[in-house]
C-alpha cells in the first residue's frame, strides 16, 4: 500500500492507494478507532458498483451505516442537495462524532464533504474517491463546496478529511470520457511543478490508457504527493495553491456559460489550458516549441468537445465573476516552462481575445 | 478602551470595548489595514439607528461600501437568509478579499459570520454586536451558523472573526426585553467559572439595569474575558467549553419545540438554568441554599414569559435530536457549586420529568 501523508498540523490525514483496496475499509477504520455510527453518501450508480459491498462490510466489523444516495452530475451540486442531506442526517440522529464516508467522484466528494463540514459545525469525513478526477485532485486538499446559480464553487469550506483511501481499480468500471477527463488533471501537475512526471507522463500514455495497474497506482501516487505537497504549504490558497488553477481561470468559465453541462470539468480544464498556454506565449513568458509540445500533449489524451457558440465576451463576465479575481483583475497561471509558472493579475484583455481565437 | 485577546493561534483577534466605539471604527479599520471593500450585513432596525452613520464614516475613510440588509428574528435565522447573502455578495463583486461586517444583535452575527465563513471557502468578518446577548456571547467565540426545521444551529461553521468591536452605548437603544435576555447569559458566566463575578452581578444588578457605563463596560468586559479564556482553549467544543452550555441543553430543547417564537433565547436560557440547577440538586450535586441562591438571582434579573402547553415529552423528543447529545444520550452541564460544573450523560429521564414539574 502507497501512503502520502498531508501535513498540517493538528488536521493531517494520510492518503492510502492501493489496487483492491476497498476491502479493506472496514478493517482500516476499525484499525483506526473511526466511531461506530456512519453515513455513506453516494449516488446510485456508484452504491450498486461499490456502496452495498462497502456497506456489508463494514456492517460485519460492527458499524451502524446508514446511506443517503444523492444525484449525481454538476447539475446537483448545490445547496439543495447539501440540505438533503442535512435533513437525511438529522432525522437518523447523527451526532457530532457520526462520520461521514463519501464514496463516488468529485461532486459526491464535495458535496458531503461540505455537509460534513457544516453540520453540527464539522463531523468527520472519510473521502473514498473512485473516479480518476477525485482521486488525484478533489479529494486530496481539504476544498469542500457547491456551486452558485451566479458561478462555480462559490459557496464552500476549507475542511480536512480524516482519512483518504483511493483503490485505483474502481478506475476500471469508469466510462472512457470520465477516465480521459481526469487525465487533464493528471496532466496539469507536471505541467505546473513536475517536469519529470510530464516526461513520464508522455511517454506512458498508452500504458495509462490500457489502465496498467502498476502505472495507474504510481499515477495518481505521485499527483497525490505535489498535491499534498502543496496544501501542506498553503491550505487555504492564499499563495503556493493558486499555481493548481492552471487552466482554471477560462475553464471554470467555459463551464460557467455552459450551465455546467456541456463539458466535464477535466474538458474544461482542458480547453483552459490550452487558451492559457497560448496566452503564455502570447505573454512572451514560453517558448514557442514548448508551447507545441504542450498541446500536442493534451490533444493526445484525446479528443474534446467542441467550442461552438461560445463568445469570448461572456467567458470575460464570467472570469471578473469568478472568486479568483482580486479587485477588477483577472488572475492567471501561466507558464514559463514545463514546471514553472507565473501568476499574474496584469493580462491584456485584447490577448485573451487572441488566446482564445487561437483555439476556436 | 478595553482590548480582550482571543489566542488561537493564526486564528487569533481583539475584542475591543468602550462606549461610544462606533464612531471610531473607519480609524480603527485602517489602521489595520483592512480591505477597501466592505460589506456591512445588518437588519432594516439595527440599519437606520448606526449603519447608515458607520457607512458614511467607513466611505470617508475611503472604503466601498455596500449594505445587505436581511430581516430580523430567530425566524429567519436559515438558509434561505445565507443564499440572500451569498447573491448579494456576488452580484456585487464581493471578492477573497472583501470584509463583511456584522452588525446587530446574535442572528445578524450568527447568519453573516456563515455567510463569511462559507462564501469563496472564507472571507474576513468584522463582529459589531448591538445586543447585550451577542456582546457577551454570540459575537465572541467563533460559532457561526444558522437553524434547521429540526432543530437549533444545526448548520454552521467554527469561524473566527478577525476583530470584535462593542460599543456599549448601543444598549441603551434596546427593547428592556432584550437587555434583560442578554443578562441572563451574564449571570451564567459567574455559575459556570467566577463566583466573585456572581457576587458582583447580584449586588449590582440595580446599577445593571440602570446601564451606568462603568458598571456595564465592566460587566461586559468581564464576560468577553471569560468566554475568550474558554474559547481559547477549546476552539471547537470538545472539552472546557461545553461548560457555556449550562442552562442550554433544556434551554434549546424549549425554543425548538416553541418554533424559537415564544422565548428569546436568554429566557429559554434562564428557564433552562432553572431546571438544570434543580436538576444538579435532583443529582446531589449542589445543596439546597445555593439553589435556591441561584434561582433567586435569576428570578430577580426579571420576569420570565410563561411555560403554558409544553409538554415534558417533547422536551426530552427535542433534547435527544439535539447536536450536544453523543449516541443516546443527553449530555448536561450541572453546577457543584457557583463557579463550578459538572459534565454528565449520566441523568436519568425521571430526574428530567421532576425538575421540569419543579419550575412549572
Amino acid at each position: 500500500m502507497k501512503t502520502v501523508q498531508v501535513s498540517l498540523g493538528d488536521r493531517s490525514y494520510e492518503i492510502l492507494i492501493e489496487a483492491g483496496l476497498l476491502n479493506q475499509v472496514g478493517e482500516l477504520l476499525e484499525h483506526r478507532g473511526t466511531h461506530p455510527r456512519i453515513f455513506m453518501i453516494s449516488n446510485s450508480h456508484v452504491f450498486q458498483l461499490y456502496g452495498e459491498d462497502l456497506g456489508r462490510q463494514l456492517s460485519d466489523q460492527g458499524y451502524q451505516v446508514d446511506s443517503v444516495l444523492i444525484p449525481d452530475g454538476e447539475q446537483h451540486k448545490h445547496l439543495k442537495t447539501v440540505e438533503q442531506i442535512y435533513t437525511d442526517l438529522i432525522s437518523q440522529l447523527a451526532d457530532r462524532s457520526s462520520t461521514v464516508i463519501a464514496l463516488g467522484g468529485g461532486v459526491t466528494g464535495d458535496i458531503a464533504g461540505f455537509a460534513a463540514a457544516t453540520l453540527f459545525r464539522g463531523i468527520p469525513y472519510i473521502q473514498i474517491p473512485t473516479t480518476l478526477l477525485a482521486q488525484v485532485d478533489s479529494a486530496v486538499g481539504g476544498k469542500t463546496g457547491v456551486n452558485h446559480p451566479l458561478g462555480k464553487n462559490m459557496i464552500g469550506a476549507f475542511y480536512q478529511p480524516d482519512l483518504v483511501c483511493i483503490d485505483t481499480d474502481t478506475l476500471s468500471s469508469l466510462p472512457a470520457r470520465e477516465f480521459q477527463s481526469g487525465l487533464y488533471e493528471v496532466v496539469k501537475y507536471g505541467l505546473i511543478c513536475d517536469p519529470e512526471f510530464f516526461s513520464f507522463f508522455e511517454t506512458h500514455l498508452k500504458d495509462i490508457h490500457s489502465q496498467i495497474p502498476s502505472v495507474l497506482e504510481e499515477v495518481v501516487c505521485r499527483c497525490c504527493e505535489i498535491k499534498a505537497q502543496i496544501t501542506s504549504q498553503d491550505e487555504k490558497e492564499n499563495d503556493v495553491r493558486r499555481i493548481l488553477n492552471f487552466g482554471h481561470t477560462f475553464g471554470h468559465a467555459l463551464e460557467a456559460v455552459t450551465q455546467y453541462q456541456r463539458f466535464t470539468h477535466g474538458e474544461a480544464i482542458a480547453w483552459g489550458m490550452l487558451v492559457e498556454t497560448h496566452l503564455s506565449r502570447l505573454q512572451g513568458l514560453l517558448d514557442a516549441s514548448t508551447g507545441d509540445r504542450i498541446m500536442q500533449t493534451i490533444h493526445r489524451i484525446g479528443k474534446l468537445p467542441p467550442l461552438d457558440n461560445i463568445s469570448v465576451e461572456s467567458l470575460l463576465e464570467a472570469m471578473k465573476r469568478d472568486k479568483k479575481h482580486q479587485g477588477e483583475k483577472i488572475i492567471f497561471v501561466l507558464l514559463e516552462a514545463i514546471g514553472s509558472t507565473v501568476i499574474t493579475g496584469d493580462v491584456e484583455e485584447h490577448l485573451l481575445t487572441e488566446a482564445w481565437k487561437l483555439i476556436c
